[in-house]
């Protein structure tokens, strides 16, 4: 195990109703001007962007909205959010949504108080400075509501990036697992594969004697197979939707990481994807993470057989243990199609042709690797996109 | 599952060497003049104490020291801690040690800003205000590094006493499971056992739709399944202690525990027998557990069975599911043998003819019931008391 630093700091609100706490939240947290930031339809339909400002007035605590966010937030809008805060004098980010509208208001956040380009951050420069985030979810998927990142795609060149840094962990979050009951069916599922996908580039590491890590890895995907089914089917299920609610939260605010070197080589090489398709990240995902199984396995059979064995429930094979990594990956690819995810290119439209933009957009410049995992080439990705064909 | 709040907000610096960190963290917390508070013997014997006291004097910051800390620690010395802070102007405690200093500290901090005698708060009076605590963890037990709560022995009578309250959680925590290398192996088993008993109190609910919270309770019961056999036969081996380090604090920051009434009896029930005897309380819940298991299992028997399968690897015995429930709790208790943990009131020198003493002493006062899973009666314990001679 690797030396770490955990810091977790956000006040979780979860269950039903807690939508109505946020402006009590949102005070106890100190904001007096607040920003509401949103995407668009479900939020207004629903009638839960009317609660959420109801809540605000019952404080008395002013605010202002912004909606509009798309999934993979894009850069234009957060220029747009910068400058009304500014204006409004706004002091409290309160996005309503799921990892897109939380994403974006991340980037706000930070660049409110920056005088140069917020995009900066996402080019490397150390955040020093933020506006404090509140949350409220109705998507259980990006783990953003716990997280410390945020991922925004630049319009210009398509160029999705992301920022790490302890102050952009939320405040506060409120988790109400009724307001996922209304998902479809493919969004739940989406969002179902990113949360696996969390845990799976934490899961595979070359670090050893991270017992601790690998069980809660475990425990956050065998609650995820038992329980995303039931969510497909019973789509008003509260308990399978608590239960997965809070998994994206686990799986992503690095409880189920530290001590370990990471991986996050698919996550890069699915935002490609995502970018220029705009498929759902999550379906991206799906696509990629067998792919990859499949092209790395052979560094770590063990680690393989170890989920294998401990997740998707095979019998290990002692003579043979590739054939009970191969049935792990197999199971997982199973269970992807099970819940309605696509696993080929063919299936979202991609095409074979886009591979050499896609590779090179991920910008190693031909020298460079990604993953720590296994260190992938620009060829080692063009062969994994291949293998998803 | 139930609605739930979770803040666990202690920023935790994990891994060899981050004792001489401390004073770079009271500074990051504010701390401007420390209570350097530990037990006596081990911590100064190893240099740790200099340590800590050099990465203090490096940052300017003053510190004034109590030390005799026992275990199961007692009011007395914190009355004269409360004292002393006063007279010095102490604004941050940083006990180094075990659950016991980390407690006591806890207890200064209430204690401080209080007019009245801080043992109000440990007969209900709501915590409003508490003086930052830092801590350096001696040991993998109490938890008490990511918790919210405090357990003091009021000399008079011998009461023991908890206190839970998130003002208590600590700013940081700095854990260095070098510094557990050096336990003798009934330490580190008794600690070990505290651990499982933390998840156990959690693990065993009536609340229904907690997939989630039960798979992180078992992914802590295999940690210590698999990593504490390796730290008492190999004291040295770094990723045992590391995995246990961690796991520990896991287990009681109550990640595990959320969304689900819990039950806490054993401990209550446990509290007694060290409050009497003065036996390690790991020693006594190793006494306490498996007996308490034994009385309760037919209130729900799935569950039993589920932790059987789980954790102890039984296979279920379709035809008789008792059977495997029982083999589980046979596990657990050869488990407790087997890491040289007393599981009889003979083995601590505890007297059945102390047994209504230490019923009479829970407090139930004829009527009450002590627990959630099942509601016990005073008779019920004088009955589990008996099951554990």
């Amino acid at each position: 195990m690797e030396n770490f630093t955990f810091f977790s700091p956000t006040y979780f609100v979860f269950g039903k109703g807690t939508e109505s706490e946020a402006g009590k939240y949102v005070k106890k947290f100190g904001g007096t001007k607040v920003l509401l930031h949103y995407g668009s339809g479900s939020v207004i339909k629903s009638g839960l962007l009317d609660r959420v400002k109801e809540s605000l007035r019952a404080q008395n605590i002013p605010f202002v909205e912004l909606g509009g966010v798309k999934p993979n937030p894009r850069s234009g809008l957060v220029y747009e959010g910068i400058g009304l805060c500014r204006q409004e004098k706004v002091d409290f980010l309160l996005p309503v949504g799921g990892g897109s509208a939380i994403d974006s208001a991340k980037a706000i956040a930070m660049g409110v108080p920056y005088e140069g380009d917020f995009w900066d951050f996402y080019e490397g420069k150390p955040v020093e400075k933020a506006l404090p985030v509140g949350t409220v979810l109705t998507i259980a998927a990006a783990g953003s509501e716990g997280s410390e990142s945020t991922v925004i795609t630049k319009e210009e060149g398509m160029l999705k990036r992301g920022v790490s840094n302890d102050l952009l962990r939320p405040v506060f979050s409120i988790l109400n697992p009724e307001l996922t009951c209304t998902l479809p069916a493919y969004q739940t599922a989406a969002g179902a594969t990113d949360i696996m996908a969390h845990v799976f580039e934490r899961y595979f590491t070359n670090t050893t004697e991270v017992e601790v890590t690998d069980r809660l890895c475990e425990a956050m995907l065998l609650t995820m197979v038992n329980e995303v089914p039931v969510a497909i089917a019973e789509p008003m299920n509260y308990g399978a939707r608590a239960n997965i609610m809070w998994a994206g939260m686990v799986s992503h605010n690095n409880i189920c990481g530290v001590g370990r070197k990471q991986d996050w080589s698919s996550h890069a090489i699915e935002h490609e994807l995502s970018a220029l398709y705009d498929v759902a990240h999550g379906a991206g995902l799906a696509v990629i993470f067998p792919a990859w199984m499949k092209y790395v396995m052979h560094h770590d059979i063990n680690r393989f057989v170890q989920v294998a064995v401990r997740v998707w429930g095979c019998r290990l094979n002692e003579a043979n243990p590739e054939e009970t990594a191969k049935e792990g990956i197999r199971r997982f690819e199973q269970f992807l199609k099970s819940i309605g995810m696509p696993t080929s290119f063919a299936e979202i439209g991609a095409k074979k042709e886009d591979i050499p933009f896609m590779v090179k957009n991920i910008g190693l410049q031909g020298t460079h690797t990604l993953g720590s995992f296994v260190k992938l080439t620009e060829k080692d990705i063009a062969n994994i996109y291949e293998l998803a064909l």
